[in-house]
């Protein structure tokens, strides 16, 4: 499924499809997947990393006998406030990218459900990286992280214990994170952070700058490991720049 | 309803009006409103954005066939501890700014109930830009941002994701907040905050300088979520600020 | 009854007097205010006002026909971790500052209880002030706004709306807060402290250097929401001094 | 029982020994010491110090007859999210760092059970100062306090009321905390701790640099109370720093 078909998707409101998967659609498994996003949303919220409708989160559904790339997908609907989601407000789609199940449109003064704008960055990712969660994060330190050096492509810090929490990484690695330009719609994002997973094939997260960061996981509790971890770094990072130390030594 | 009349109406302590009003003011509606108030408070207080009695929240109560400019207003009370307020605390206004509920005298230590200062600005608001809720914040973002540049009427922010948030403007467009100064009462804001409201379309915000901000939306979530974006994008300028770097380029 | 006194009585373990109050000891009001007392330090530990068992709060218990000069006092004890308080934990103390009611010993880990070491301080402020409740804050903006100017006698800030919520200012005068220097323990605060409160008779406040503040008010409603406009006012001046800003101008 | 041991049990998966302890591993006593393990850890993820899986705790098995250094050892598991674990994941040690009791294997998406990484150090700890409760934390402050001055292989901080809270200490002595190089794995921190414990005997705390601090006291409470005592002066030092002031004058 391209970006441009996942775009149309989640602006769709009523074509559910693929009836064989309804009993699945309202399985237990389905059902637990959508809560637990809304419960991780909530706390992500207490963090200030989906203030203001901002910032998203999608998990896998995850079954034992199916393959990763085929499970089906939760994601959170679009411009909705991330602490009072209920799970009957969440999206399922197929592991093409299709939607499978469109939330019951709410009184006023909600608008009508609209799947996360972050959908074809989040398909991209889990289909280049067979990832079972990304997490996207508008938190401040992610955002200003990126403002230090204006012009760098890449965040750099190295000798933090706290880069042991980077899958792949040890305390004294050099991590580096790439910064990808930020675009008026999430859906414009796809090209610049397909190039950047490309070129960094060993990172778990893209920093877009002036915006925040898409972090990544095999598992929910991979991605949100790393994306604490990613956060302290990025904060400690601004700290030490405005110490006058240099976090990439 | 003239900013004088509001201002006495929110000082006097039992003139209930308006008798074929009664059974709306036990509505459920109006009811689920002012609980409504009461909760958002308490979450407004943890982001300290109402501490020390400080700032304020009204919100129109929607009735579908009830066009908005005539709708009924429920706002907090004066002078009150906005993270302990009960439904029963709030006053309940006409559309035309008559005070219809006045909240039962508590017993000591507290002190009689007065309906809150901001009750002229936040009606200001609501014939000036139909809106259907206001929040006024103290958050400290909101206070020292109109501090940096100490002599400028407007704050402005460009190239920001959280920019997105605020309705009518896209991540690369600049946002201009006006700045009016600070009075010894919320409702000698009134002249300037209609000038600024006048002068700046646009906008869904006022900062008071030394003080904090106004903001609303054609709904509560509308006026919570562009509050949240404001107050990111506040904290953001200063910290770039202390960074030295520009947050107007 | 003099500081030594207090001081003497409150390393007491077991002299409850006056049987006459036994059966005011445990009324409902007493309990009530206990219960109170646990409730107020529990949220000012998520605000960092009573880190590592620091600070403490103290409440008359207010009766309407007992002139508050003569109102049974609560104090929480001294050393134990604030927000793990229960009622039962508390201290009473008569007007005069005799203890009253000391709460039972509880099994290991706790330590024998001991009335605050601020009891000299507490007692001191009601005796001078007629306050119907005192915080003591080691909330590190209280502390760090001393160092400031390492060796002015007085905090002052002006022009700020939050100086409103403290009694007897409006947003445009000068808040003073006297500045103590900080002595071993808090029993050596109360010579100090009364010159500062003579000499301030307008203050609701006073600061100790490198330490933290005491803040008291008629009622605790007055007292709690004075003390968060003086840590809001601390935390704003440090801001402002750190960029570059003069806050008493 | 060596380090070497240690590290071996703790990645053991089955061993578990000890026949006689058996009901002594299912005692009310061991419950709790289990559940309040969980219950300090999600208070502490709270403050920031456990952030990312990052981080420890372990108490001992506190009974009056059994003396300290023969009680049982809770310790929480190593790689896990700290604020959701429950007392079933904890693991029991005997005094000699035995792994008595292994937590089951819980269903994907968590891996399987591994003893905390700090066992080594917590082990150590506990012979040489008898302690009743070693917090390790990852706060931010703990780490870029180590960082102002690179070089340094000490921490000092004086004339801070909060001081006092330190075991040993008054608001006017120098408090000193030593602080030891980092290491991809904590248990090759053990030699260098050995060092500084023994080089400073009236430490409570140890720094690690750019990773975090180990803090330690006779009962939870004293460990808890200085953990928050050390955190609060580490932060201070910093913002002290940031504002040009020494705060070791």
């Amino acid at each position: 499924m391209s970006t441009a078909e996942a775009s149309t998707n989640s602006s769709a409101t009523a074509d559910v499809m693929a009836a064989p998967n309804l009993s699945v659609l309202q399985s237990t498994l389905v059902k637990q997947t959508k809560a637990f996003v809304c419960e991780l949303c909530l706390q992500f919220y207490t963090f200030g990393w989906l203030s203001g409708t901002g910032g998203s989160v999608t998990i896998k559904v995850h079954q034992d006998h199916i393959p990763k790339q085929h499970q089906l997908i939760v994601m959170s609907p679009s411009g909705v406030q991330k602490e009072r989601m209920l799970p009957e407000d969440m999206y399922v789609l197929s592991s093409d990218g299709s939607i499978l199940l469109i939330p019951p449109t709410k009184p006023y003064p909600h608008k009508p459900p609209k799947c996360t704008d972050c959908a074809p960055v989040f398909l991209k990712v889990y289909e280049l990286r067979n990832a079972g969660a990304v997490i996207h994060s508008h938190g401040m330190e992610s955002c200003i992280v990126t403002m230090i050096h204006s012009s760098s492509k890449e965040f750099r810090i190295r000798n933090m214990e706290m880069i042991k929490g980077i899958q792949g990484y040890s305390c004294h690695d050099e991590l580096v994170v790439p910064i990808i330009e930020n675009a008026p719609s999430e859906g414009q994002l796809v090209e610049s952070l397909t190039e950047a997973i490309r070129s960094f094939p060993k990172t778990n997260a893209i920093l877009v700058r002036r915006h925040g960061v898409f972090v990544w996981g095999d598992t929910w509790i991979s991605a949100k490991t790393q994306a604490e971890c990613y956060h302290y770094l990025f904060a400690a990072a601004i700290k030490l720049h405005q110490l006058g130390l240099d976090h990439s030594l």
